[in-house]
């Protein structure tokens, strides 16, 4: 159930250095061409090419949980090797979970005929917040703020409590702002987030609530976990 | 009050092809040491050095609402260059919003010294998106449809309206949910954004809310627009 990484690049440097941390358990291992391991100390590292299934075997990626695939650069032959890579993986192992970084939005539906998973396309997002904080200041720094994991406000995943099963979403979100200061964005239902769910969406068992709020503190004692560090709350009980 | 980017990479290219779009009116120039225009027609060029006042000034830095710089690899070199246009434009035309792509986040301290205005550190913001996308689905994708204005519920931004001036956020955030169906975020004031304000943030004149809602016409008859594309309600007031 480890994690590997394809490729290196800044956003895979940034991702090493983040499940380096604490909060994260998962053993790392990174597929290169490059004779020393780039991560350093601390993470597996196999010499070899990302898209050859022998060397993903040899990175163990029948077992792992998940796949992340960086482009090298920024050209589009970059986003090629990509795609066989996701390709390769999804052959061998499609219950990996394969996630990659995009480089030209173009070659999305690419990705998407290899089956990757998630898809994400950092230029198209990052152009976005950076078209935002030219011409509107406040708003692309706000929702940096709540991805990025700085201070202030962030967001956390919440369980619903039993006694809301049956409920509206307006019912949920009145509770989470009367005595919790906290902001309903979504309600994840079987693994997809519901934004802005109609009145008629009846809570029920195993749906968990996507928030702003302050702090695990503000939101106990609902079970609750930081949405972007898997932080826990110290009043959580065990799923 | 036209725009100019600084440096060429597939962001630049992504913010191109956005404010070409219908939404936005903005003059775009770009300055960057090739022999064509890498953004092609509708867009003006200035070949040159975006770390040199004199290449800024062809450029009409001193006329301009903003500047985007983008590093032109993923580098430390490029970082390097990029702090030096900042620092001639915030010199030059200190009024300008610099808004800056930034690829290492040790580099940050030195963007702050050099005033810059904005500061997106795309590899820190794409590995938090990619690692919850490994870790826990649903999250990552929520996040990016947020903030990429794909299908789906999206950001606005609202006017408060009068009848809440003196009120709390809570009766704002109920307002919005029993008659819009939407999620109050933040709320807005002078240029500052305040995700899940205190009971006691007395709502006044001029400020806004940033929500997430299915629609413009969901938040009819308030005064809305689309915050990440500037789309508005066609009910709008004038401001
Ligand atoms: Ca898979
Ligand atoms: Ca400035």
């Amino acid at each position: 159930d480890h994690i590997v990484i394809c490729g290196w690049n800044p956003t895979a440097r940034e991702l090493i250095e983040e499940l380096k941390g604490d909060e994260f358990k998962a053993r790392v291992v990174i597929i290169h061409d490059v004779e020393h391991n780039p991560a350093g100390s601390g993470t597996y590292f196999v010499r070899g090419d990302p898209t050859s299934g022998d060397d993903l075997r040899r990175a163990g990626i029948e077992d792992a949980a998940a796949a992340v695939i960086c482009p090298s650069d920024s050209s589009n032959d970059a986003d090629m090797r990509s795609i066989l890579s996701v390709l390769a993986i999804e052959t061998i192992a499609p219950e990996v979970r394969t996630v990659v970084e995009v480089n030209n939005p173009k070659h999305v539906e690419h990705f998407e005929r290899a089956h990757a998973d998630e898809i994400l396309v950092t230029p198209r997002l990052a152009s976005r917040l950076l078209a935002r904080s030219a011409l509107y200041p406040g708003l692309a720094s706000l929702v940096t703020d709540l991805v990025s994991g700085g201070q202030g406000s962030e967001l956390y995943r919440v369980r619903v409590p039993d006694h809301l099963f049956g409920e509206t979403p307006g019912a949920l979100a009145t509770l989470l702002r009367s005595n919790h200061n906290s902001s309903l964005i979504a309600v994840t239902r079987d693994g997809i987030s519901h934004a802005s769910p109609p009145a008629d969406f009846m809570l029920r068992e195993g749906d968990c609530a996507i928030v702003v709020a302050e702090s695990l503190t503000a939101l106990a004692p609902l079970q609750a976990e930081h949405a972007l560090s898997g932080a826990r709350s110290p009043v959580a009980r065990p799923a």
